[in-house]
């Protein structure tokens, strides 16, 4: 067995929140993690709130080998996420001379306002993640990778930055769909668990136009297990 | 000024987070709060792992009003949630016999089965959510709200707490749509956000078949506020 590799993701996101928008990117992100063979272990949403972004970083950032951020690092007001993660990291906030002539050159001398001038202060020390959109890079620091809110740049960092990361080995799924309530299943259940601590084994019950169901999902990076767990599943429901 | 009541949730979700399943729940508690006056402050997302949920409830439950757990109060092997509130709140776990009476009744004695007695088990002291889809029903301990995870489960516990809880001021919302870029706004913008502290300025860019443009939200619980500064967005940028 090799390293786990574990990932957070910490969205800010008062448009969430609020309930105006209806989140997009942590599934994204769910998926490329799961491709790299990275564990996906907490997501925090919280507001444009400097104390609550930095105590959220602190906290993550232990805890984990990747804390991906999005939101907050456009040029207005709101946008404070780059300022609260030189805040968590301990280091001084500035302009970043990469990403500077990055903006400078995309809007021009003339239109290179202090807002736009603002979208090039990084923590210092930082690495910059291109931005194939709108140009404002999002940047690295330590093990926090800061990223555009808007899911169409969001999606393009994380194409970026996730497939050259270390993972562990790719977790594999099946899922094998059940017509009986959850309760049926529940014991049989929790016998093949038992024998297979390497297979994550988890019950998701639906309620569709009056019929009752149950996928059971099946997750492991042992291919061997993995294959057995979902037998042994299905003998069990057809022995029902 | 009145209090304002804050709430919380805690999503448990390993389907979230494999990215097998786009998540429902939290749009839709984030609109039901929004119309009660509550301020939805937090969201986290937590595996299928005791440590994990108990720590990140008994987090949350200090620093909001409400807590609302969605996922992991059914029948099956990782269904761990309940248990975890018992321990996050410091008291016995035990079959609550209103529960067991409304399971029994529902699925009938002799198909009242361990499974499905598990399901009747709560912290001691919880108060009953009802479940109008499939019985098994949710409860209420301390500041928690612990509900089942499946949307249409979930929507239907909201729809019967939400609406009885005390909660603040309204907060209503204006959207300005605004067809320049987000930087030739955000100097405009930080300066009216200065003269209205009670109204949060957000800006949302977008980039959508090759257009640019930002919608530029209001909210605010002062009505006056909301319009005086909705009318200085509109000036500012019809003055560009």
């Amino acid at each position: 067995m090799g390293k786990t590799y574990k990932a957070a993701m910490l969205v800010i996101g008062n448009e969430i929140l609020s309930g105006r928008t209806q989140d997009k990117n942590i599934n994204y992100l769910a998926n490329k993690l799961g491709e790299q063979g990275i564990s996906f272990v907490e997501v925090r949403i919280v507001p444009d709130i400097e104390e609550k972004i930095v105590e959220a970083l602190k906290s993550l950032k232990e805890q984990v080998d990747y804390v991906f951020t999005s939101g907050g690092i456009g040029p207005t007001h709101d946008d404070i996420t780059s300022e609260c993660v030189a805040k968590a990291c301990g280091v001084a906030f500035g302009t970043h001379p990469e990403a500077f002539e990055i903006l400078e050159a995309h809007y021009g001398k003339e239109e290179f306002n202090a807002p736009r001038r603002k979208m090039a202060m990084t923590p210092q020390g930082a690495e910059l993640i291109p931005n194939p959109v709108s140009a404002a890079p999002g940047f690295i620091i330590d093990n926090i990778y800061v990223m555009a809110g808007v899911p169409r740049i969001m999606q393009a960092m994380v194409d970026h930055v996730v497939p050259s990361l270390a993972g562990g080995a790719l977790v594999k799924s099946e899922n094998v769909p059940c017509f009986y309530p959850e309760s049926k299943i529940a014991e049989g259940l929790g016998d093949i668990q038992k024998k297979f601590p390497d297979v994550d084994i988890g019950s998701y019950p639906y309620f569709k136009d009056g019929k009752t169901g149950v996928n059971v999902v099946l997750r492991s990076s042992n291919e061997e297990s993995l294959t057995k767990a979902k037998e042994d599943v299905e003998d069990m429901i057809s022995s029902i």
